[in-house]
């Protein structure tokens, strides 16, 4: 998929996008997500100890030699806060470093929806027609179709065609059927997500918990935005937006 | 993903599905799926002149130098009778041609899904449970989800899961996806592969009566399947089921 020039929103609701969402919230300095855990023990040696963490999962589970897993209810204040977080997990950070090039890369789940949703609103909006084609990228699971990020991708394209109506006539058959998907299991997030593959193999590994705090709409109001090589939270003030113009 | 051992059922709806079925129950010999057209080149060198013909296409055209391209409609009586017809095209036979190594490979779509589930039944009730797991394979748009390969997935889980109700809890998120967009447009097919990316695609370059013909349910109820590298009618009395057993 071509996305150069293009607004890419990357969607791993179970649960790279909530855990990188959470750890920004929780104030974590930045995040470097990378494909392998070889690069993240290269990259992690270049960092200065007191402030760098490793998180990630395979698997679902927490890597050997990393500090933190892949649930967002370990990325606490107490954890995280003015940490950077070397980060790689299997279908997540994969996402979103393939997206590095795009012209803006943000990260939605359902726990910053409505945020995402302003903030691509927001670039899109201010930007003449052909440079504001948004992707949605939905990182599945090992390639293959996933249902909590189709949902949450469905949520994103209702709440976006509010004010582009025009939208859910263009965004082809995978957005048709996201917004499918997400009608239909709009009133009961978290009882899709316990029925949702990832979402019963996580139950199934003792991370039940994690459901509940990632189908939470709206919980942890932030965007977080890749700058540069880092995915951190945009300041007011941050002089970075004007650099998409 | 792994298909030794399984039963594999390949739909590309749009067209290769419906048209390697037109193909042979308009009296084709054997149909051979071949990945690129260099293959397709290749191999039709060494089949006796009369009797083979080159199909195929790229995005939706007939290939140069190829006897037929990618339209049902082409595939009459008079074009393929006993003909052996070597095929190439850009997700369908690619998908046949991943799916060789399938215990069972067998080719379905609207016009004869009956069939197909009629045949897999018999063929997955007749071996133990371990060795009846069904894999269907949607060849999709470019590795893409494609809308009308989902529902009539959807269709296929449904029919099946009247024998085996337990089969639509089995099925994960892609079956869950499937039959939610089967039942969404079961009583409007056609205007279902109107709506589609690629059926809206095939109307523009010229193929919309195309789409007529392949959203006709169980109008060709014959059953493609893989034996050895050509796809053919499984004939009475044949006794390639036995080697399955």
């Amino acid at each position: 998929m071509y996305l150069r020039e293009k607004t890419v929103v990357v969607i791993d609701v179970l649960r790279a996008s909530t855990t990188v969402t959470a750890a920004l919230y929780n104030g974590a300095k930045e995040i470097i997500p990378v494909a392998t855990v070889e690069s993240a023990m290269k990259i992690v040696g270049n960092l200065y100890g007191d402030v760098r963490l490793l998180g990630g999962e395979r698997n679902g589970k927490m890597i050997e030699g990393f500090n933190l897993g892949n649930s967002p209810l370990e990325y606490t204040e107490e954890r995280v806060f003015g940490k950077a977080i070397v980060y790689s997990t299997t279908n997540g950070s994969l996402a979103m470093v393939k997206a590095r090039y795009a012209k803006v890369m943000v990260v939605a789940s359902f726990v910053n929806l409505s945020a995402v949703a302003a903030f691509v609103e927001d670039v899109t909006g201010s930007r003449n027609e052909e440079e504001s084609d948004i992707i949605i990228l939905c990182a599945g699971r090992n390639g293959f179709y996933s249902l909590e990020d189709s949902v949450c991708a469905g949520m994103l394209i209702e709440k976006l065609s509010a004010r582009k109506p025009a939208l859910t006539s263009e965004c082809g058959d995978a957005g048709i059927v996201s917004l499918t998907m997400f009608k239909r299991h709009s009133r009961s997030l978290l009882k899709m997500l316990k029925n949702s593959e990832h979402g019963k193999y996580l139950s199934a590994i003792g991370y039940g918990d994690d459901l509940k705090f990632c189908a939470a709409v709206d919980s942890l109001p932030v965007v977080p935005q890749l700058l540069g090589n880092v995915v951190k939270l945009k300041k007011d003030g941050d002089s970075s937006k004007g650099s998409f113009s």
